[in-house]
C-alpha cells in the first residue's frame, strides 16, 4: 500500500506558523481532512487537485463521530492516496491524535506525525512574555479548564511550584474559572490575560488579573488564558547600566565602526 | 531608526521544521546571532550576504556574557540592520528571551517574536505519543531538571496530578533525576523515555521505565525526558470493530467507488 496519512500540525493561525514540511505536504496531498479551526487562508495553500474536507466536530451540519474520522483516515490511504490530517496547534499537544494514531497503528497504515507551533506559544508572543522566566517561573503546565471545578488542587499545585499556567479552551465561563483560582488559593491580583485567535489579524488581548476575569469580555474562539507572574508588565529600570565588561566591538565584516555600547541603547563609535 | 531584531525560534532541529516565516526572516536578514544548538544546515539558509554569528554560551572560544549579547542585539539594530536573533526551539519556552526582551524595551529598540516548533512537541513526534490523551494525561509539565533534588515535591504533585513531564536539559544524572523521581513517589514502572537530538537525522530514543533510567546510556545532547503513562505502548485490541455508525461513503471528487469501512482497515467497497 503506498497511501500514508499525514498528521500535522497547522500551527496557532498565522499561515506563517506553518512550518516548511507542513507546507510541503499541504502542497503535495491528495486529500486534507481538516479541523473547524483552521483557516481558509491556509486551506487555500493545499494543492488545487486536492480534496479538501472538514471534519469538524462543531461547527459541520452534522455531527462526525471520531470512529469516522478514523476510518476516512484508513480508508484514503487504502486507495493508496497521500492525506493529510490538519490539526491546529500541534498535534500532541490537545490534538486528540492519540485516537487516530491508535486507528492507524491497528490498521497497520503508515503514518507520520509533523509536529507544529502549539497556541500557548503564539499566546505568549501577542503578550511579549516569556512562559519560563529565570526569575518568576521555572516551570509551565499545559492543561484544559475541562471540568474545571475539579481542578482546583491541580492548579493550587501547579502554581504554588512556580509554574505559568496556559489553559487551553477556557471556555466562557471566566467568572468560574476565576472562582476556581481564587478557591484553590491563588492570589486575587495574580497577573493573568486572555488571547483570542493568537497570531492572526483578529488577534485580541484582554490582560487583567484572577480577580479582574470575572469581568473579561467575551473573546472570540479559540482563546488560551495565561495565569502567572511572568505575564506582569516590566519594570523599566530608570537608571542607566553600562555594559562594563562589554569590549570595544568591531565588526568589519559589516562595515561598521567600532562602538561602545550602553544597556540603555546609548551607542558611542570610536 | 529602521533597525529592528526578530527574535526567532528555530524549532528542534530539522530545517524543515522552520516555520515559513522563520526562513522567510532568515532569508532577508543583514545579521544573524545565533544560538550553539542551531544546525549548520539551518545557518546556510540564511542570506548569504548576511552576517551569522554564534553568540552560544558553551562551546564558544570565549564565554559570551547575556549583557553583551542585549548590547550586540541593539548596536546591531541602531545601525538600521535587520538583525535575526536565532534560538532552539521556541523562544519563549526555556530560550531565555525574557532577558532579552526586557533590554530592547528599555532601549526602545523595535522587535518581533516569532514561535517555534518546541523540542517537546519532536520528542513526542519521535516517541509517536500524545503529550496529552483523553484518558490519562490532562495536561502537561514543561520543565528543567535544574536543582533536581529540591524538585521532588513539585514533581510529585504534577504526577500525581495526572501530567505527563517534559524535562528539557536533564542532564547526565539519569540515576539522579531517577532517585528524584521515585524519591518524590513516582512509581518504578512508570514508563519514561530520553530523546536525543529529536527530529534530526542523528536522532536516537531510549525507552525506559523510572526505576530502568539508572542504566540509561548517555545519548548526545540535546535531549528531553518524558515521563508518564502516555508513553506506554498501544495496546493492539485483537477483536475486529465495526464501525457501524458510519454511512456508506461517497467520494465522487476523488472518481472512488462507495465503499464501507471498519476500523480495522478492511475496506469493503460496494
Amino acid at each position: 500500500m503506498d497511501g500514508k496519512v499525514f498528521l500535522v500540525g497547522a500551527g496557532p493561525g498565522d499561515p506563517e506558523l506553518l512550518t516548511v514540511k507542513a507546507l510541503r505536504l499541504l502542497q503535495g496531498a491528495d486529500v486534507v481532512l481538516h479541523d473547524d479551526l483552521i483557516s481558509s487562508q491556509i486551506l487555500d495553500l493545499a494543492s488545487k487537485n486536492a480534496h479538501v474536507r472538514s471534519v469538524g466536530k462543531r461547527c459541520g451540519r452534522k455531527k462526525i463521530h471520531q470512529e469516522e474520522i478514523n476510518a476516512l483516515l484508513i480508508a484514503y490511504a487504502s486507495f493508496g492516496l497521500k492525506v493529510v490530517r490538519l490539526k491546529s496547534g500541534d498535534p500532541l499537544l490537545f490534538g486528540r491524535a492519540g485516537e487516530e494514531i491508535e486507528a492507524l497503528r491497528k490498521a497497520h497504515v503508515n503514518f507520520e506525525i509533523v509536529p507544529g507551533v502549539t497556541s500557548a506559544s503564539a499566546a505568549a508572543v501577542a503578550l511579549e512574555a516569556s512562559l519560563t522566566h529565570r526569575n518568576k517561573a521555572s516551570a509551565v503546565v499545559f492543561l484544559t479548564s475541562h471540568r474545571a471545578a475539579h481542578r482546583s488542587t491541580e492548579w493550587k499545585t501547579y502554581l504554588r511550584s512556580g509554574a505559568t499556567l496556559a489553559i487551553y479552551m477556557p471556555g466562557a465561563d471566566y467568572a468560574g474559572t476565576a472562582a476556581s483560582l481564587v478557591g484553590a488559593g491563588i492570589h486575587s491580583t495574580t497577573p493573568c490575560a486572555v488571547v483570542s485567535q493568537a497570531s492572526t489579524k483578529d488577534q485580541q488581548i484582554h490582560r487583567t488579573t484572577v480577580s479582574g476575569l470575572t469581568d473579561a469580555p467575551q473573546l472570540p474562539t479559540p482563546t488560551i488564558l495565561l495565569v502567572g507572574e511572568v505575564l506582569a508588565a516590566e519594570e523599566i529600570a530608570s537608571q542607566r547600566n553600562p555594559v562594563s565588561a562589554l569590549p570595544l566591538l568591531r565588526e568589519p565584516d559589516l562595515g561598521l565602526p567600532a562602538f561602545e555600547v550602553f544597556a540603555d541603547n546609548q551607542v558611542f563609535l570610536r
